[in-house]
């Protein structure tokens, strides 16, 4: 019996997916090779690829101009392949909304000028900055979703520069018009597949920055614009399991996806925001709708709700170290029974607790 | 039907190991969490990735002293992170025997001076330097085995430097004493497992040395060290399917593993030897154990055999543009009945058109 699973990432992937790729492990659709056995200059995988960019396409609305990249090494690579294109010792902004914001800073230093526009380090990260406006920075650089303080942007912010967004852990969760970023870069392990593969989207006016850059091979997003991502072997095991996740996004509209999202996250904070036995932790105009946080009155009930919660076949609510309590990530794939159980589960816990 | 999979990379997996994920990838080992969707900081995983590097030092015979990782970028990624870790504006030796040794020489000239100790460039590539004698070089960098030309050391170069080698289309082939390697990196897609996860093990002097760098965050070396791989999150998928393919060549052994890859090349080059119609490209002291490539002496009649070929159920054997002809790649995942199907057809293609 599969559990409620509410990991951060890796997370919870579409059921259907999986029996599909299952399906197509040893045989790929009547190609007599497995899917993971194909080689990434074949005809097969590179229909794989083109369909995958297509929608990465359509779902973040990209204007033509812009190019999209499946990439390794995660968010943290681009922690500094970001700086090594754009920013060749000019001036950036970043916004701090927390640790993933904080590593993104340290590497960009390195290439350049780093503005702090913005730090929530004093309010303990429960906050994003609403409305922020930059200036005539090279680019401006924020994280849309923290998963360890449980916050998110729900407006973008501005910039005369380029616009540049970590968007790891809300990527393809509600519709957006992609034409506004000039760099969106994603780990897929949270909403668009498994580990292992990076989504980076450029525009024309980024992709004319990096051109500019002098980095090394594997560093300059010119030498995969060049090659469709293939100049040298991707994870075509990913590149397929992100393609299929978001034809499963597709096939039931973005726009049913964010709705069932929402519905998500109102029953949770519905049950945390009734009664003081539960203390929300991030801001209220900042909370996020992927990862819900949130610690106990009596925090000494904490360890007890844990184990239970792990008895009953919930899985990954335990909340970041450094926030402590409990957290909830229930991004595009999990299923709105999952959180009714939750809700029911923690309902039933207060009942006999508070 | 499963086809005859002699692609060069990615390439034909043990149908074991697939057989066994597909039963894991919706529930893994009654955990209720798939293979996917485990949190890479999960005890699942940990399991998985320390058995993981425990068959690796097995089967390498490393020392206590070396050090394993899984990376990500392949070996593309590693031409750079080499040097970066090792070279700083040093002087290291580069064997040139090929596109894969070219781009590694082409990456380190970035970080300090490059002396290229031998090229095969004016014989085509056909060969490899026997028994060479480096120097006091910071290191020495090889490629053990080349999948365009169809060449491979069959007697490591030496050095009074640090000895580094791709070891990416021919680790875990043959028994090695894994000592003797200051640093050896490998992609994952030929010998290991799918793509998007990359092997590197580190002597002690090569981590002393790369600690004295001054690399960005994901390219540093010691990140990686000091989190056992899980600095950030890697490719969970892909290192389960490592270990489970070393799990295959430990059960067997890796003698008999090597036992049967030597079957399989005998068996071919048997054939390709034995009469004209046949021309074997690589020179007979560096022929490869992993891929033959070859030309028929009536190169008008190669566009007919690849064309049976794939009619036949055999994929992949087309030769790398750069040699034309055939090739046929046979890891230790190829099943000697594929090598023996393949005999039979050439043989038959032989009879018919010689």
């Amino acid at each position: 019996m599969r559990h409620h699973n509410f990991s951060a990432g890796p997370a919870v992937l579409p059921l259907p997916v999986l029996e599909e790729l299952r399906d197509n492990l040893v045989d790929f659709d009547g190609t007599g090779i497995g899917l993971m056995e194909m080689s990434h200059r074949s005809a097969p995988f590179q229909g794989i690829i083109d369909s995958a960019m297509q929608r990465v396409r359509r779902v973040l609305a990209l204007p033509e101009g812009h190019r999209v990249l499946f990439l390794q090494g995660g968010a943290s690579l681009q922690f500094c392949m970001v700086p090594q294109n754009l920013l060749q010792g000019g001036s950036a902004v970043y916004l701090d909304t927390g640790a993933w914001s904080i590593k993104a800073i340290k590497e960009a230093r390195r290439f350049g000028f780093v503005k702090l526009g913005w730090s929530g380090e004093e309010r303990g990260y429960r906050g994003v900055p609403q409305g922020f406006e930059g200036g005539d920075e090279v680019y401006l650089h924020y994280t849309s979703n923290n998963t360890i303080a449980g916050t998110q942007y729900h407006e973008a912010p501005t910039t005369e520069g380029l616009l540049v967004c970590d968007m790891s852990s809300d990527i393809a969760s509600h519709r957006i018009d992609g034409g506004r970023w000039d760099l969106i870069y994603a780990g897929a392990q949270k909403n668009l597949g498994p580990s292992g593969v990076t989504l980076v989207v450029l525009s024309e006016r980024a992709i004319e920055r990096a051109t500019t850059a002098d980095s090394p091979t594997m560093l300059d997003y010119g030498t995969h614009l060049a090659k469709g991502s293939l100049f040298n072997t991707p994870n075509t095991l990913g590149i397929y399991v992100l393609e299929r996740v978001l034809a499963w996004v597709e096939d039931q509209g973005l726009d049913a996806v964010a709705a069932a999202n929402t519905r998500k996250v109102e029953a949770l904070y519905g049950l945390l925001d009734a009664s003081e036995f539960w203390q929300p932790h991030a801001e209220n105009d900042s909370r996020s709708r992927m990862n819900i946080t949130w610690r106990l009155a009596d925090t000494s009930l904490e360890a007890l709700l844990l184990e239970k919660a792990l008895d009953a076949g919930f899985t990954g609510i335990k909340g970041h170290r450094s926030v402590g309590g409990l957290r909830a990530s229930v991004y595009n794939a999990c299923p709105e029974e999952s959180v009714s159980a939750l809700v029911d589960f923690l309902r039933e816990f207060e009942r006999t607790h508070g």
